[in-house]
C-alpha cells in the first residue's frame, strides 16, 4: 500500500522524535479540542516535546510535509485556539514543565511553556515572590501567553502583555528565536515579544517565557459588597479607580451567579449585584484603604456582606469567584459553556451588561454574568444543555449581539480569552483596517500557513 | 532643464499639499537632525501635515516616487532616529498638536502625534489626571511612542509600551490603520500597537496615540539620600523593590552629576552616590512609606540630604534631575552629548556602572552617570568638546564597551532612547536570532524600504 502524505509526516516525526510521537486514538481524541464548545477532529499524531530543540525538530518536519502544527498548553482555552484538524499535528507542550530560572533580586522568572501557573507560584513562594496574573483556572504559562490572558488581578498587575518580558519561540521554518530579554525595559528593535503574545501559535510556537514576578504582599483583604443596582456597582468602581486607592482586584458577580454559588459552594451572600474587592499591602495600609473604600461605598448605598484577611478564608472566598463557571454549569446537568468575553470602556459597562442580561432573559436562556469590572471586561456564560441545538443557536446569536454592542461602544470582542477559531470574524470586524497588515505579517512569518491555521486571522487561502 | 526625480516628488507633494510643503533651506537644515551627535543632511523638503489624511497623502506620493519618509516629533531624540538624508522627505508632525479626546472616567486620552507631554498634562490637570510617563525633556507623544520612551516614572507607571493602548498609523503605501482600542485590555488579534511602539517610523508613521492616564496623587514626597558606595545604593533599591513599599520614582546620580548640578542649578548635596526617591499617595500613606524606607535606608548607611512634599519645592528638586544633561554639558562650553543608555538586570547594575566609570576615568573623559535605578537603566553622558575628534572616538569606543558589557550581563543596548541610526549594529547583536524575523516584517510592511530607512533594523539593501 502506498504511503500517504499523512503517513509520511508521522513516520518522519517518529524517526526523529521516537516515542514522543503518539498516535493512540484515545489521546488524539482527547487533545482534539479545548474546554469550549468548538469541535475539533483528532490530529494525525500528538507530539510531546520536552525541549525547544524537540519542538524545532517537529516544526521543521511539519514544514517539509506542509502539515499544520497546533500547539497546546493545558487545554483550558475557551475559543478553540488549540482545536486540531484531522490533517494536523498536535504539539502538546505540557511535558515542557521546567522552571528554568528564578532571579529573585531581578524579579523575573524564566519557565518552559508548559509550566503551570500554580507550579510557578510554588517555586516562587520561598523567595517571597509570586506570579499573580492569569485566569481562575490553573493554566500553563505558555498557553496564557499565547492568548494574552489575564484574570482578576489585571486591574493592578496588568495582563500577560504587561508581564512577559521575553520569549523563546520556534518559527514556521523551525528556526528558534529569542525575543525581549531579562531587563525591566528595552527600546531595542521591533517588539516581537508582544507580536507573539496573543498570536495563539499562528506566528510561532512559544517554548519558553520570561515573566516579571512580584513580591507577595504582607496582607491582602477581600471584602464582599452588595449594591442596589449594577449601575451603582460600576459607578463605585470608577470612583475608586479615580481616587488614591490602589485596588488589587475588583470583581462583579450578578444575582444569578450569586445564586449558583450558594447552591454549588455554599457561599451565601445577599442576592444582589455584588462586588468582590481586594486591597493589598501591610496591615496599616490595608486597613486605611479599606476604611477609605468603605466610606466611598456608602455613598453608592453599598452594604458590606463579608470580609476576610485570613489567608485561608480569603482563598475560600476567591475560590468561589474562580468557581463561578463550574457553579454556573451546575445549573444544568451535563451542560457545556459558551462564553462572551467582551471588554468595553468602564463608563459603558453597566449599559453593556444590562443589555446582555435583557437579551438573555428575553431568549429564556440561563447565562450568569461576571466581570473584571476594573478593566471593563465581562463574561456572559451561556449554559448549554447537552444536544440542544435550539439553545445553542440562541446563545450564539446573543453572543454575537453582545460582541456587536461592545464594538459599538468602542470595546473589543475579547478581553482575555483570545480569538481561536470562534472569534475570527469578530476580530476582522473589530480591526478591519489592520487586517491587511496582520495578514502580511502572517504571510511573512508563515508562508505555508502551517502554524495553527484558521485561528486568530482570517484564512489567507494559501 | 529636465525635472529630476527629486524635483518631481517635491512638485507632486506641493500640488497635493500646497504650502504644507516647505523647501526653505534654513528649515530643511534645522530638521535634518535630532539632539544627538548623529549627522543628518537637509531633506528635499519638510512637510508639515496637521491631519492623518495629510500624512497619508504625503506618504502615498513618496511611495509613488520611491522617496524615503522620515517622521519627526519634537526632535529631542538621542540616537539619530529622525535624521534625514538628502534624498528624503522630513514629515514634521509638530503641527499635529490637537488633544482629540479626554475620557476621564475611562482614564484614557487620545492625542495627535505632535502633542507635547506638557500640553497633554495641562489638558488633563482639570480632570485630576496626568500622563506621567516620558523623558525629563518635554517631548511629543508620537515621538515618545515611536522610541518606546520612558523616564523616571517607569518603575511605577511603566514605559510607553505599557501605557499606549491604541494607535492610528499610516503604512508605507499610504493606507491608514487603527490598532488597539480604548479598552484597558484586549486579546483580539496581532498586537500591531506594540509592533509600532518603538519602531521609530520604520513600519509606519504614527499619527494618533491613545494612552492610559492616571489620577494625580494627593501627595508626592521626594527625598535625597547620600550613599557610601554605588553598590550600597543599588542594594538598597533592590531591597525596597522587594518590600511592600511602592516606589514611584528612584533615580541614581553619581558624584560628577551632583557636582555639575551644584554649578549649574545651585542644588548642593553631599558629593556622593545619591538616590532621589519619591513616594505617592495620601498624606498618611506617604508618611508611612517614607518611615519604612528611612528605616531600610539606615541599614545601608544612607543619610538623608533633603526632602520635600511641597509641590513647588519637589518640582525644583526634580528639575535638577531633569537638568542633569544640560548641567553635564555645561562642564565643557559648546559641547554636544553622546549618551549610553544601557539597561541591565538590577543585580548587575552596580558592577556595570562601576566598570563604565573606570573606562571613563582611564580615558580621561568627562562623563557623568545617572540611572533609572529601579529599572536597571543608566546613562553615561560623554561630554564632547566641539571639533575634538580624539575625544569623540574615545567616547565612541567606551560607549561600545558599555554596551558590550551590558549585553554580557543579559542587558539591552537601549533602555529608552531607541536605536535610530546609532545602535543598529548593537541591536543586531543583541537580537541576532530575531533579525531575520524583524527583516521579514519590515519587508512585508515596507517592501520599497521608504519608511525611515537605515534606522532600527539593518538595511535590507533594497
Amino acid at each position: 500500500m502506498a504511503e500517504t502524505s499523512s503517513d509520511a509526516v508521522v513516520a518522519a516525526l517518529t524517526e526523529s522524535l521516537g516515542d514522543l510521537v503518539i498516535t493512540d486514538p484515545a489521546l488524539r481524541a482527547q487533545k482534539a479540542q479545548d474546554r469550549s464548545y468548538h469541535p475539533g477532529e483528532p490530529p494525525l499524531a500528538v507530539v510531546r516535546p520536552s525541549s525547544t530543540e524537540e519542538v524545532a525538530a517537529a516544526v521543521r518536519i511539519c514544514s517539509l510535509h506542509n502539515t499544520p502544527v497546533v500547539p497546546r498548553g493545558s487545554g483550558t482555552g475557551l475559543e478553540g485556539g488549540s482545536t486540531t484538524s484531522a490533517q494536523s499535528i498536535c504539539l502538546d507542550l505540557s511535558p515542557m514543565d521546567q522552571v528554568i530560572e528564578i532571579a529573585a533580586d531581578d524579579m523575573y522568572a524564566k519557565v518552559q511553556a508548559g509550566v503551570m501557573k500554580s507550579s510557578l507560584n510554588t517555586a516562587l513562594q520561598p523567595h517571597g515572590l509570586m506570579f499573580p496574573v492569569g485566569p481562575g483556572v490553573d493554566a500553563s504559562v505558555g498557553g496564557m501567553t499565547s492568548t494574552s490572558a489575564s484574570g482578576t488581578t489585571a486591574v493592578s498587575y496588568g495582563t500577560l502583555k504587561e508581564n512577559v518580558i521575553g520569549l523563546t519561540a520556534v518559527l514556521a521554518d523551525g528556526t528558534v528565536v529569542t525575543t525581549g530579554g531579562i531587563t525591566k525595559k528595552s527600546s531595542a528593535g521591533y517588539d516581537l515579544t508582544h507580536l507573539l503574545v496573543g498570536a495563539e501559535g499562528t506566528l510561532g510556537v512559544i517554548t519558553e517565557v520570561t515573566v516579571k514576578v512580584h513580591p507577595i504582599p504582607e496582607t491582602a483583604q477581600v471584602s464582599i459588597w452588595s449594591l442596589p443596582t449594577l449601575a451603582a456597582a460600576t459607578e463605585l468602581v470608577v470612583a475608586a479607580l479615580r481616587s488614591s486607592l490602589r485596588i488589587a482586584r475588583v470583581e462583579l458577580l450578578d444575582e444569578l451567579t450569586i445564586g449558583a454559588l450558594a447552591d454549588h459552594n455554599g457561599m451565601t451572600f445577599p442576592v444582589a449585584p455584588t462586588l468582590m474587592v481586594e486591597f493589598e499591602g501591610n496591615d496599616a495600609d490595608v486597613a486605611a484603604q479599606f476604611a477609605q473604600f468603605s466610606a466611598l461605598a456608602g455613598t453608592y448605598a453599598a452594604t458590606l456582606a463579608d470580609q476576610a484577611t485570613d489567608p485561608a478564608e480569603s482563598a475560600r472566598i476567591w475560590q468561589a469567584r474562580h468557581d463561578a463557571l463550574p457553579a454556573s454549569l451546575s445549573l444544568i446537568p451535563g451542560s457545556t459553556p459558551m462564553i462572551s468575553d467582551v471588554c468595553v470602556p468602564i463608563s459603558r459597562l453597566a449599559e453593556a451588561v444590562l443589555a446582555a442580561k435583557q437579551d438573555v432573559d428575553e431568549a429564556g436562556l440561563i447565562a450568569p454574568i461576571v466581570g473584571h469590572v476594573g478593566d471593563g471586561n465581562f463574561h456572559v456564560a451561556y449554559v448549554l444543555p447537552p444536544e440542544d441545538v435550539e439553545t445553542f443557536e440562541k446563545a450564539k446569536a446573543i453572543n454575537q449581539q453582545v460582541v456587536a454592542r461592545a464594538l459599538e461602544a468602542g470595546g473589543t470582542c475579547t478581553g482575555e480569552h483570545g480569538i481561536g477559531s470562534g472569534k475570527v470574524t469578530s476580530m476582522a470586524e473589530e480591526h478591519a483596517s489592520a487586517i491587511p497588515a496582520m495578514l502580511a505579517i502572517k504571510q511573512a512569518l508563515d508562508p505555508q500557513n502551517i502554524m495553527n491555521p484558521g485561528k486568530v486571522v482570517p484564512d489567507t487561502g494559501l
